[in-house]
Formats: structure tokens, sequence, C-alpha cells
């Protein structure tokens, strides 16, 4: 019976890139707990730049420097 | 001091149906738990069909297929 | 596709109580939104007193004032 | 690692105190728990008025009554 | 920014499925959504049988009588 | 009607710690918000060190590394 919530901020993910969020979370649980797929659901949410704090900073004023979330 | 958070996919839950949720949450825990309703707060949250996943699938996808979740 | 969270304090709430705040919650939003209660999983949590805050206080500290949270 | 979730009702808040709150919040837990707010994420959540529930009624519903959540 | 938050009943899940399924989110959203995984943090939570309900029954009930959230 | 949850690894937080971070919460969203203190719940949630991932590795494997959260 497993449950995920993914929280990212709202950048642009695209429907396909959700998608393959959500099949592959539903996947490495199905392989790793031998969980029912049709037992697990997995919701995204999508929060805005000005609402997400990072270091005591707004996302939004962190972008507005430059500063990305990007792999190195 | 109970908090309840009610996630469902966004597919025209109108306000009626909301204040029914409310309510009938409020009154369950105040019955069974003896809580008073000024302490007990309740959040619903709608989810986007392309944001909850089900058994692998995006719920948009399950939707285009004629796929309900509607009880049988 | 519905997912509950509902928490409470760690005040003795039975498996019984439990099992009837599961039941509630599934039939009315089955009975509320015509949702498939195999889609609805609902989830308690309960709270220590020292870990939940109401008001500026730890309710373990309210408690300790007999000050409770039960229906008038 | 530290993430917080502040869950309000959406009746205009302000950028500035959304930066406010974030500031304010991972300072309180750096100060406190002495951690790194390079560890520290906070989200705010702003919940529309016919979502949010307390003592069995829409906070939509208290509002037009007059009710306000203001200090007293 | 990602949260990730797995909730699954608490039935043995080991430290090492536990890391399987940290790295394994970790590495689906840093490929996926090209974040920086020194910005992604998961939390596990483990909810007791009594406490998840599914189709208005708890999985304790459900376990007693033989039904189990495991893969066809 | 705000609600905050708090998420820390469970790495001795002491009680006169966590009714700080209430009583600091609390004010902060009343003094920016102007938000009735009897209108605002905090709940603290200990997350234990093998269930918090963190750029892909738990918390128990990073802090046997001698790796910490404190602040710099």
């Amino acid at each position: 019976m497993p449950y995920v919530k993914i929280e990212v901020t709202r950048e642009g993910v695209t429907r396909e890139q959700k998608q393959t969020l959500i099949k592959g979370t539903t996947d490495l649980i199905s392989d790793t707990l031998n969980k029912d797929p049709h037992l697990t659901h997995i919701v995204i949410q999508e929060i805005e730049l000005d609402d997400w704090g990072y270091a005591g900073e707004q996302v939004s004023v962190l972008r507005e420097k430059g500063i990305t979330a990007n792999k190195k």
C-alpha cells in the first residue's frame, strides 16, 4: 500500500517527464518491495518559485541571481 | 487536535461536495474521538490528472482509455 | 483516486476507533464523490503530545494544565 | 535535514510575507537546532477558501459571515 | 529542489531496501529533471497496519484474512 | 488557519527545543500574517536516520562517515 508524494518547483516539467517519474517510482517500489502496482499511488505537486525556500531565500530570488538546481 | 488532508483528482468536485466532505469528516472525528470541532481542520487538495499516477500510469491516460474511478 | 491523511494526538485512540475512522471516511468519499473504495487509501498518524503545538504551546503542556480537546 | 510545509488559506499573502516566513523559519531552525540552512527547505502552500474546513464549515462560508482568522 | 515522501506499511522493510528506494528515487529525479542530488531529499515513513485503511478496512485485518499487497 | 509540519531527523531534539520551534513558528505566522494563534497548529515529525535520504544516501550512512547537518 504505498503512497508517494513528489514535490518539485514549477519550472516547465512536461507531461512526459511526469509520466517518467510515475512509471519509474512505481517500478522501483514494485521491484524493491514486491508491491502490486495497483496499490501504488504517486502524486506530483509543483510548487511556485515564490513558495519554495532554500537556505532562507525564495527560489524565485535564487533564479533571478542565476542560481539553478541543475546537476553539476 | 486533528488535522485531515483529503487528496482527490480534479474532476469536477463541486463546492457542495467539498462542504459535505468537510462536515462529514469533522462530525466523524467528533463522534468517534470526542474532539471539539473548533480544533479540527480539514484541507482538500485537488490534483491534476497528469499529476496523479496509479499502477504506473497517469490518471489522464487512464481516463482517455475510458477507465474511471467510479464505484462499481 | 483519493488519499486521506488523518493526524491526531496520541491519546489512547483504540484499534476500533481507527477502524471507525477508516470505514467512515471511505464511505463518506464513496457516497459523496462516487469513488470506488478500492482506490481509496486512508492513513492515520498519531502525534506525540510534545510534538503538536497549538496556540504556541505544546499539547503536553496544555494537558498538564487540564486543558483538553474534548467536545464541549 | 529539515523540511517544513506551511499551509495557509489563500487570502492575499504577498511575496514579501512569503519571504519573511521562509527566512524566519529557516533562521528559527538554524538557531534552535544548529542546522545548516543549505539543508533546510521550506514549502508554502496556499489553500483556496472552499478547500479549508474549520469547525465543520468551509472557510469561504465563515468569511461570508464576517468571521476572520485575525489576531484579536 | 525536490522533496519526496514515500509512505509504506510497516512490514519488514529492511535498511538495504530503504537505501535502494532512496538511491533509486534520487537517480530517477536527477535523470528525468536534471536536478542536483544535493538538493533532493527523500523521506520514508512506515505506517502501522492498524493505521492504513484500504477499501474501508484496516490493513491489519486484510492481512489476517491472508490478503497481501504482493505483486501478482 | 495555518497548519505547519516540521520534519527533522531524529537526533536528540529536546522537549525544550520543540517548544522553541512551536512558539517561534506560531509567533512568526502571527506577526507576519496577523493570524490568531488559536487557529495555528504546528506538528513536528522526527524521522529516523535510515529513513531520510540526501543526495542519494541514507543520513545514517552520512553520519557514520562523519558528515553532519551542523551549521558551518
